[in-house]
């Protein structure tokens, strides 16, 4: 595959948020397929230490700066192959007490994104979309052609990030993939349950509140898999698709019940004895999902598996969390 | 019908954009209903003759303001039963040359309107979308549940308005219809196809350029059907779906191709010898779609059908622009 990879040691490329969970990840996959990396990112929530490997490697190139810094990022776009638009706000649950931090940091930076890319010309791009998109699913594994109907404003706000990254692809073919993430875990992993419990669990290891009835059922990805599947679909689907734009969910086959995580997470922290209140009720907190499963038969059939099960890579997420108690 | 109808003496409602096209038909209906009508715009489009019948009425109030003007927005919202929210940039075509303003009139005043009715607690809204969210469907007649590929920014702004209402109705328990609209036609038609068709003939009626090869085939829908079709659609479904979010497909179930629409308006304004100089480009212009019709048997599964013909109601345009030369 690598011979005809459109990675190679000629392609320039930029990822924002890149020296985030996800995007350091990316970051380290690109820069051992060789190419020449820029990671835009205002270490928000980024951290040095996920790229301070690459910090002098002369394929390497480290911005740092806001998506709403529109000169710069003008600039930072030039000669680029392929922008990995990855930077967002992340964190599901704000949207209901602040309707408006996923609009300006996921829509309105994805434009910014889409203007210095028609500005200098690019004519690529990866985006970071979510499994939110598809809200309470009726169809389970749900298919990448399901309605659209997020039940958060996290999860609207991607959606209408992928329908004006479809407006821009058809305006100046460019041509775009949008990736549909489940929970992506693993190492680096710095917000969503597992933080949140492990870092109830160092507060209080007696007794641990949960808001659901442990009954949501959730899937979730080992980074790892989840890095070499964007790879593998864009250099497979590279100029041969005809509409330019191309969706691929990404998740892993398999979910367990919000009780059975939780169940593992106290497990493998080695916590005994915790008392487990659950509060009831029907969702984690308003706008979550009751069940996220992916059907992931589309960018299988272009040859990737997962490579680790659902419960080893919580398991790796917790003993990463654990072994690096300056991130909490 | 009427002595279940939502839409009775009791009923306060607000409408967006209630001074243009579409949204003083709708005015039309609901004072002919007993309603009592907030006519909310901020003439950019609308135009004051549309709605003057009603001055006077004391079941009709004008507000003359921008949906921008937030304070002036919630105020209005107040004890309001029902918001119909038309106002909308509704010029397809200038989104390629101008990337924020369906942003910024679409989907930035959709989201203005949203946090109104959440701060005063309103929880019904119809809102105005349109087939462009569909893109170029594959499949024709397009149903509701086909994806959203929109190639245009227009259409890209109505369906990330239709993700972020959708997330404020599973927030807040909004029940909400989304009406995808063909083109609208009919008495007050004040831009589109037969208006820049016959503003062109008035200028030069020898010779008449036109951008496609002819080809594209288009559906419209007479105003009147289509306002009889949405009082259908919320008084049947009003209170009866579960998940409080309807979309309803709005359209004609013929079309008819851009050539044969030429040649009807050229015929009904009684223009003789007009050489077609046909461009032959495979869309209009830059973003537009090759082929609209929508799949409609949901709105009619209701009992409503049209009464006016496509043709019919293209030559009800011409005659009305004719007899109203003040609107060039």
């Amino acid at each position: 595959m690598n011979s005809k990879s459109i990675f190679n040691s000629k392609t320039q490329i930029l990822v924002t948020g890149g020296a985030g969970f996800i995007g350091s990840h990316l970051v380290d996959e690109l820069i051992k397929l060789n190419c020449r990396v820029i990671v835009y990112d205002n270490f928000s929530t980024g951290k040095k230490i996920f790229i301070s490997s690459h910090l002098g490697n002369p394929n390497f190139k480290l911005i740092k700066a806001d998506l709403n810094e529109t000169k710069k990022l003008s600039q930072a776009m030039k000669g680029v192959d392929i922008v990995f638009h990855l930077a967002a706000h992340a964190d599901v649950r704000s949207g209901f007490d602040n309707h408006f931090i996923d609009h300006e940091q996921n829509l309105e930076m994805t434009q910014n994104v889409l203007e210095a890319m028609f500005k200098q010309k690019v004519k690529k791009i990866a985006f970071a979309s979510t499994s939110s998109v598809y809200g309470d699913a009726f169809i389970h594994p749900t298919p990448e052609d399901y309605i659209l109907r997020p039940t958060s404003l996290y999860g609207a706000s991607k959606a209408a990030c992928e329908q004006y990254l479809h407006a821009y692809s058809a305006y100046y073919q460019i041509e775009t993939w949008i990736f549909r993430f489940v929970s992506f875990v693993g190492e680096r992993y710095t917000h969503g349950i597992i933080y949140d419990l492990l870092q109830k669990l160092a507060k209080n290891s007696h007794e641990l509140e949960l808001l659901s009835d442990g009954s949501p059922k959730k899937s979730s990805l080992y980074v790892k898999d989840g890095i070499r599947a964007i790879i593998k679909a864009i250099n497979t689907t590279n100029n041969i698709n005809k509409n330019k734009f191309n969706i691929f969910n990404l998740g892993h086959d398999k979910y367990l019940t919000v009780r059975e995580i939780v169940e593992l997470i106290i497990k493998t922290a080695a916590y005994s004895n915790v008392k487990q209140k659950w509060l009831g009720k029907k969702s984690n907190w308003q706008g979550d999902n009751e069940f996220v499963l992916l059907d992931t038969s589309k960018i299988k059939s272009l040859g990737w598996q997962t490579q680790v099960s659902l419960s080893e890579g919580i398991v790796k997420t917790v003993r990463y969390l654990q072994a690096h108690p300056e991130l909490f």
